[in-house]
This record gives structure tokens, C-alpha cells and sequence, in this order.
């Protein structure tokens, strides 16, 4: 019994990821979305997408990844990925929290699942490309369908969204010419600002 | 690309499960939950509890079933479970939105993830059984850890709770003991009320 309720108290505290709200929007503007629900979207973006994966890809390990790839933001908060200062103690504060809610659970179910979160991280499997490809992809329809959302909001430029695309370009090749034909797309509505001959020498690209 | 468009177009539609709102709240009460961040709960939930499926459960069917078997919510709306009315026709509803949602995929797609529902909504097989299990057990903790939630709000008896939590005692009879806990606790708390002696002999039980 006391294992049921270590499992039980992990369950619980899940529902705090409810609360979690992420930068980008929900496509019909209402609200910003919360992390449970985009885990949700691309967990079942991966059963849609499946076919796109490296081959070979352990697709349930690739749905449990997904649905645990970010419960460590119960205790770590989301931290947007274009905050410069946020992502300086960003691993730090996300490993300390994967202790703090993988530890809820009973001791092998916590490292089966740390180990999980641990990969996703890494990047380097099959499954953790792909589940990575997905997280970015996810974003990039939440944007294009918001009018350019966080890009609009924010002011990046298309360089900056490229750059933080590749891991598409990697983890589902397949996928990546429609990545660019959504930038271009968004670039010509206006969503998605081009870099200014001047910026561009700036930045030393 | 056309196949990759369908897909996409599944993938976008899959948002407006974010705005389906279910009676139950989230555990900190502040607002209703929505059927996106639910069925990633119940996912998540699965991967936790998996040990207390009936054997054989084909682990990998069950996290894909629970991650589709509300989506047909984006057409047809949630409709409460203790709600006689709105179940007259909840069947009929629901099996218009299948063919809708699932219309939207590519054919191959379609007819695997609408089989899917379809054998959710049967609960016949092993995986079923289990997904229908936890899919009663996570409103049990909802209302359980919102002092008495829907069962309060909506004056519901503990016979008839007792009769909706069934499929638990079919598809995860582990978890029986814990249910029958949960419910003598929030009864001798006050969270849930017993029939009176009148309202029994007028039930007929």
C-alpha cells in the first residue's frame, strides 16, 4: 500500500502542471497554453507523425518521453527558450526539480522515469530526436496559427527561429521543407520579421 | 505531401480540445479542467499504474487509447456523466464527431485511431478495461482533492459514485481497496453524501 500511495502522491502533484503556463498561445487566442495540454498535443502529434521518425524509433518510448518531458517545469517553472538570462540556471534549476517530482515516486519507477526525462534532454537517441523535432514543430504551428504568436510578440527574426528549428531538420527530416514553407509563409504575412541587412552584419552572420 | 497536409490538418484541429471545459476542477480549484490537460493526466496516469492491468495489457495501445479517447469532445462537446438528459443522445453525438475528427486524416489513419476509439467506447478488451478504469479514477482524486467537486457541486450520492467508479474494480481491481478508502473518507468528511433511508426505499436498492 505504501507504494500504491507514492504513486498515487506523484499523480497529484501532475495536476500542478496544469498551472504551468507556457509563452505561446492556444490557436484561438484565448489564453496562453499551459504545459499539460501542449504535453498532450505533441504526444499525440507523435501517433499522427509516427512515419517521419529516424528509423529504427520505439514509438512508446517515444509517447512516454513526451508525456514526461516537461513535468520537471512543476517545480522549475517554463522558461521561454529566447529569455538570454533565464537560460543561464535553467539545467540547474530543471535537474534540481526532476529530484524534487521523479522523487515522489517508488525508487524504481523514479529512475525509470528520470532516465526518460535524462534522454529527452540528451537528444542523441532515435526516440529523443524525434520527441525533440516534435516539441520544436508543436511551437511552430502555435505560432503560425496565431499570427505569428511568441515571433510577433517578442520581435525574432527568422534567423533565430531557424537556429532554434534544427533539432526538426535532425529528428524528422521529412518535416523540414514544410518548416520552410511555414516561415516563408510567415515572413511574407508580415508574422515573422526578416533580419535587416544591418543586423545581420551586427551579428557576424 | 498531400498525406502531410491531412496530418497537419488533424494536428491543428486537436488544439480546440483545449477549450473543451468538463465539469471537474483542477486540484487547486481555481477553474474547470479541460479534456487537452485531462487526457494528458490519464496518459501520464497509465505509465504510473500500469502494473495494476489486467496481464496481458499491450502498454503502448493503452497510452495511444487514452491519448484519443476524448477527442471526438471537439465536436461533440463533454457531456457530463451524472447529465440523464444529455446522455440520451450522447452515443449518436459522439459517433457524428468520430466520423468528422478522424475524417480529417489520411484514410489508413483514420480507420487505426477511430478503432481505437471504437474499442475504448467497447471496453471489452484488456487495454480498454484498463483505460476506462483510470479514466473513472483520475475524477476520483479530481473530486476527492477538490473537497468533494462534482459530487458536491451537483448533490451526487455515494451509491451512485460507487456505480460509476465500477469499471475500476473490472479493469484495475487493484485499486479497488484505495476507491472504497477514498470514499469512506469524503463521506465521513462530508464531501460526499449517503442515500437517506427514504431516498433508498424510493431507489428501490
Amino acid at each position: 500500500m505504501d507504494r500504491m500511495k507514492q504513486q498515487i502522491a506523484f499523480i497529484e502533484c501532475l495536476d500542478r502542471l496544469k498551472l504551468v503556463l507556457r509563452q505561446n498561445l492556444v490557436m484561438d487566442e484565448s489564453r496562453r497554453e499551459n504545459t499539460a495540454e501542449h504535453s498532450w498535443h505533441i504526444a499525440s502529434m507523435a501517433m499522427v507523425l509516427a512515419e517521419y521518425a529516424p528509423s529504427p524509433t520505439d514509438q512508446s518510448r517515444v509517447l512516454k518521453m513526451l508525456l514526461l518531458h516537461d513535468v520537471i517545469e512543476i517545480e522549475a517553472g517554463d522558461t521561454f527558450c529566447f529569455d538570454v538570462e533565464g537560460n543561464k540556471d535553467k539545467l540547474a534549476r530543471e535537474r534540481r526539480a526532476a529530484e524534487q517530482v521523479f522523487g515522489l515516486l517508488p525508487p524504481d519507477q523514479g529512475v525509470e522515469f528520470r532516465s526518460l526525462w535524462d534522454e529527452f534532454e540528451a537528444g542523441e537517441t532515435n526516440e529523443a530526436r524525434f520527441a525533440n523535432a516534435l516539441d520544436r514543430f508543436q511551437v511552430l504551428l502555435q505560432n503560425f496559427n496565431t499570427r505569428g504568436g511568441t515571433w510577433r510578440i517578442h520581435n525574432i527574426d527568422r534567423a533565430r527561429v531557424v537556429a532554434r528549428m534544427l533539432p526538426i531538420k535532425e529528428g524528422a527530416p521529412a518535416l523540414w521543407p514544410q518548416v520552410v514553407k511555414y516561415l516563408d509563409e510567415a515572413c511574407a504575412a508580415g508574422l515573422l520579421r526578416e533580419l535587416t541587412p544591418e543586423e545581420e552584419q551586427a551579428s557576424g552572420r
